[in-house]
């Protein structure tokens, strides 16, 4: 990485048929340029296609790296023949930002159907950027904008509820602390992250008589954890841990599944959540939300979460440089 | 009833040693009087204690209603012999309501403990009411004050996380929409009440691919509800389903799971929660928290749920007088 370079940040616009290139048009045109005006941002896509969402590429900053479409898009309409498409700008993505030309990704919505349709196994962007990068394990974090820093993370994600108690274990709990801790510290600014954890049962298992996960796994975990250095406390009730007194010194919560912290998550920062992949040797952040294909060209659709998730890569490509 | 009669509430003071005498004072000498001038509260409790927690029981529609304590009170310490005493207020409360005496129950917090090394099994205010009114289901519904109206009713309540699963069944879900359905319209007022439901699973399961409940049970049952007229929608993912635009037009959300439903409604409401037992022949509200022992006599616990907690009886009960 040239550090002399401006910061640059690589926009993945998803799958076209969506609200990915409008929301990214949006996005620039507002807010984002007069926050950051010594950044450089690259939007990956269509050259037509983004021009008619109205991305106007001025030489202010914004440059559109014009990846063809194979087929013309009918707004609101998925097809699988631009499911490559999708999958390219992702894959020119990372490879950008592995060998230094791009500080960070944002990624736009993409419809893990349309790929799958194309004939390509892909679960999520997450699990392809692990993958794409030979990340063993990673961490979904989700975050509030700036003016509401909640951020939850997660031990586990998407599985079956009935399989959560099995997922958790001792070196995978420890391990989740400490790339959490890691990235909080370099690509936050964190200088002492403190991370609040969540039991699995109600009431935090009440010593034992709801459930065992507390006393055989988690308090191991985060007795481990604490001795390598980790400010992580808990394991707490999840009810009364998101409450703003406890929250208030916290910079991350680590609920131990998708439920038990996204709602919360979701309810508090209100439109303006990002998802940011924690434990890639890149920075990557995320909308939080899909492709949302009735709003698509209605210009209904809340550019929030795109802003917030481009806000979200600047400042912590700024903090891995230590600008 | 003698309907002619000035609506009465009972309060249980609760655990001596806690924060419930206190709470109980602080509430009806501030709001509540002034919302409620022609309702009467009896205050179960020991005369001289409630005294000195600043109780007055000056002839303005509060009675104390004496109950003399076993043993001295040391606040902030737990002592057995005063379990019998705890037990005792809660069944004069149930028997005067049921016989008429009372319009309806308002609960301070008891320590489960203190009660079963008295001697006698005890596994919380809940299961004691449905027991003693012999109700084979009861639903644990939490809410916010009236200003914020969130409520979030629990399919299943304390039960270790993976148990949750075997314990959801088509009948139990009909049941428990039944009586949300049927509590709402006689006790809140409601002429039609919407109930949103969540699913167990990540994003309710994604068609199968994370999950079968929404599948087997929960849809199967939301079907026979919507049969037998009950207003609810889903199963919705529950990071969804829990954010403002879908809850505006929502009067209670049933949750599969503690953990699932009750961060959310806790941050929301923010100290203000309320628990109102459904299912009763009776009514009967309560706090959402503790009789938090390190707090008692330092002036510094917040009477917020308490207030909402006395709010939300007499409310209930006026409904089910019909004024």
């Amino acid at each position: 990485m040239n550090t002399d370079a401006a910061l640059t940040i690589a926009i993945t616009t998803g799958e076209p048929a969506g609200v990915g290139p409008e929301l990214t048009a949006v996005a620039l045109a507002h807010e984002v340029r007069k926050r950051w005006p010594e950044a450089r941002f690259v939007v990956l896509g269509d050259r037509d296609l983004l021009q008619q969402c109205g991305l106007a590429s001025a030489g202010d900053g914004i440059e559109i790296e014009h990846h063809a479409l194979a087929v013309p898009v009918e707004i609101g309409k998925l097809n699988a023949a631009n499911g490559c498409y999708v999958l390219n700008l992702l894959d020119v993505a990372i490879d950008g930002t592995l060998d230094g030309r791009f500080d960070a990704i944002v990624t736009a919505p993409l419809q893990k159907s349309t790929i799958n349709d194309a004939g390509v196994p892909f679960t999520g962007h997450t699990e392809y950027l692990a993958e794409r990068t030979n990340t063993p394990r990673v961490v979904m974090m989700l975050a509030g904008s700036s003016e509401k820093p909640l951020r939850v993370a997660l031990a586990t994600t998407h599985l079956p509820l009935k399989d959560v108690s099995a997922a958790l274990s001792i070196d995978g709990l420890v391990e989740t602390l400490q790339i959490i801790d890691h990235d909080l510290r370099a690509h936050f600014g964190l200088a002492r992250p403190r991370i609040l954890v969540t039991g699995l049962n109600p009431h935090a298992g009440e010593n034992g008589y709801l459930g065992r996960e507390e006393i055989d796994v988690i308090t191991p975990a985060l007795e481990r954890a604490r001795a390598l250095g980790i400010d992580a406390p808990g394991p707490y009730p999840a009810d009364t841990l998101f409450q703003l007194r406890y929250l208030k010194d916290t910079d991350c919560v680590l609920a131990m599944f998708h439920d038990q912290g996204l709602p919360v998550l979701k309810y508090a920062t209100f439109g303006e959540g990002i998802n940011v992949t924690l434990g890639l040797p890149i920075i990557r952040t995320s909308v939080d939300h899909g492709t949302a294909l009735d709003l698509a060209g209605t210009g209904r659709a809340d550019a929030g979460s795109m802003i917030a998730a481009i806000d979200a890569a600047v400042t912590m490509a700024r903090h891995k440089r230590g600008v």
